[in-house]
């Protein structure tokens, strides 16, 4: 029986990128684009904000459970949240892919459709890019933003006295992500199925979504410090603190909506493990879960006063690190997952 | 028996970028170097040139050939030698690596040393990166280069009468490789051994060169058209001729210095070999050979009648494409290898 679907062995790196290219943003604002030894792209205030991340099959995603559009638009999210955490927005990216030979084509169309849908209403364009062969699939995005004359925000200009605020969802890619698993454990072909009312929390991890124009307005508010929210809240507020020689108490009273947000997905999950202890884990994914690229900053009190720019609610204060930078929970150290190391499997 | 060698796995993280960093090179000239959600590097002609390039370990080199300097090394150099072509200076770059667990961490660090060793003689620092596990490694590199005003230098500005010229060696990468290649194949435990005055060519391949300079200088002498030789000059000058929609004739006697340093590699395969062909290798390596990292440039007729740039030497002409754009070699098409498709195995 021969294989009735197109894999990308089955073509040449030109017929594979012709296929490629018209999927992707272009731009009159690039001086060069792709096809040449490098592309020439405009740094209109004569500074470039740059970023890079990897994502890696079996690391960072399951083919079974991400399709190429989901690779493609997580890829190019979790590096325009880190541009827009800089105050800025993205112009362009290059993109490297590694595939293995019996990957379908299909998949790779469906990635250059997925990345598309994240950078388009970034106003982000494709300027070049690599392929190569590999076992496994692996996607490098590079992305350039323009600060437009603003200061870049960084993470260590917090004071004690500032208000902390959040910008995006929190919890929700964690929870997609033990829905998966849980419900992939039960499954008898390991793929898990598509649990309705949950489509959401599932989502949120397979393309979570980043509150782009929330960074610049940030920055034009007078944020002190900002970050994006890649390994959990305590822990992503733990480098703020400690880059600013801060301590940042949140209030968990202002976490409670996203806890509660939470609960449906927490009492499936009881269900599924068949684990009361499940129900409690709508507080851990607020705290600890990863991957929902939300913006975390601080602005002086004043700004909260007035208003903080759109999208921010504030969720804790910045206090003196008597003891050291640290993270505090009500005033208290909070009790929470190690977090997230992608370097460790 | 314990293991005595340390590996990734037993570090985390921040450790692993904490003996990486010091090997770096950093600068100045950046606004906002690692450890932030992005870097602000400064573009100071209003444009940044941006290129891309993804090595594959087990498709772009094989870890009991390479040391992790040497992949350092040529990962930085490829790089480098794509923002040369354009006619620019290469200002920073981001790292991305992928690592199995049990990679020795002197691998890790002799892979920052190869990376500075390449960069820093050009005055590239780098600003970023990102880190992974996978089960192989892969390294994502993003370059950044400074036109310092000139016109980018294309691949599609050849004209007819433009001088054909070449900075850098040819052959010297593929002689290597099919050396090391032949001598695994002989050896008993697969790895090549030390082939004493071969050397120089394996170390070509293991760790190109490339004349960076004469990038900026073709650019200031009015190359009209330019690349770099990375997939061989047919098949490269084969780029120039469709972008440009001329042919370009390629003079033997101008590459017969280059076919004759060849001889010594192209005598040792065929003895290895034990086959006579080996020795009409030369002459494919210098036409179809890749990963030398050279300059291929077109140039104006009375440049060439001056003189041409520094590091250039003219190796043809180019011509009206009259039977479309082709490459030829003293008129006739040349019997050439197909060239090297990174993306099949």
């Amino acid at each position: 029986m021969t294989d009735p679907t197109p894999r990308v062995r089955d073509l040449d790196e030109s017929e594979l990128l012709a296929l490629i290219f018209p999927l992707l943003p272009t731009s009159e604002g690039v001086d060069v684009g792709p096809g040449d030894d490098a592309a020439v792209v405009r740094a209109g205030d004569g500074r470039v904000v740059v970023s890079t991340d990897v994502l890696v099959e079996g690391r960072h995603f399951r083919r079974d459970w991400s399709t190429g559009y989901d690779v493609g638009h997580r890829a190019a999210m979790q590096n325009l949240a880190d541009i827009a955490a800089m105050g800025a927005r993205t112009t362009s990216m290059v993109v490297s892919l590694v595939m293995p030979e019996d990957l379908p084509v299909d998949w790779v169309t469906g990635f250059a459709r997925g990345l598309a849908d994240a950078a388009t209403p970034a106003g982000a364009v494709v300027v070049g890019g690599d392929l190569s062969g590999g076992d496994a699939v692996v996607v490098a995005v590079t992305v350039h933003g323009d600060l437009q004359g603003r200061a870049p925000v960084l993470r260590s200009g917090a004071r004690p006295g500032d208000v902390v605020a959040h910008a995006g969802v929190l919890g929700a890619s964690a929870a997609g992500l033990a829905l998966l698993t849980a419900h992939a454990a039960t499954a008898a072909d390991g793929a898990p199925g598509a649990p309705g009312p949950l489509a959401p929390f599932v989502a949120a991890y397979l393309r979570p979504g980043s509150p782009l124009a929330a960074g610049p307005a940030a920055a034009d508010g007078g944020a002190t410090a900002m970050l994006d929210v890649s390994d959990g809240l305590v822990r992503d507020a733990g480098r703020i603190a400690r880059a600013s020689g801060v301590s940042i108490d949140l209030s968990s009273g202002s976490l409670s909506r996203d806890v509660a947000a939470l609960v449906p997905a927490a009492v499936e999950l009881a269900i599924a493990t068949d684990d009361a202890a499940g129900a409690h884990a709508a507080h851990d994914w607020v705290l600890s879960g990863g991957e929902d690229h939300g913006l975390l900053a601080t602005f002086p009190a004043q700004v909260a006063d007035r208003d903080l720019p759109p999208g921010f609610r504030e969720i804790g204060r910045v206090v003196a690190a008597d003891d050291g930078p640290q993270v505090l929970l009500d005033g208290d150290r909070p009790e929470v997952s190690p977090g997230w190391d992608h370097f460790r499997s």
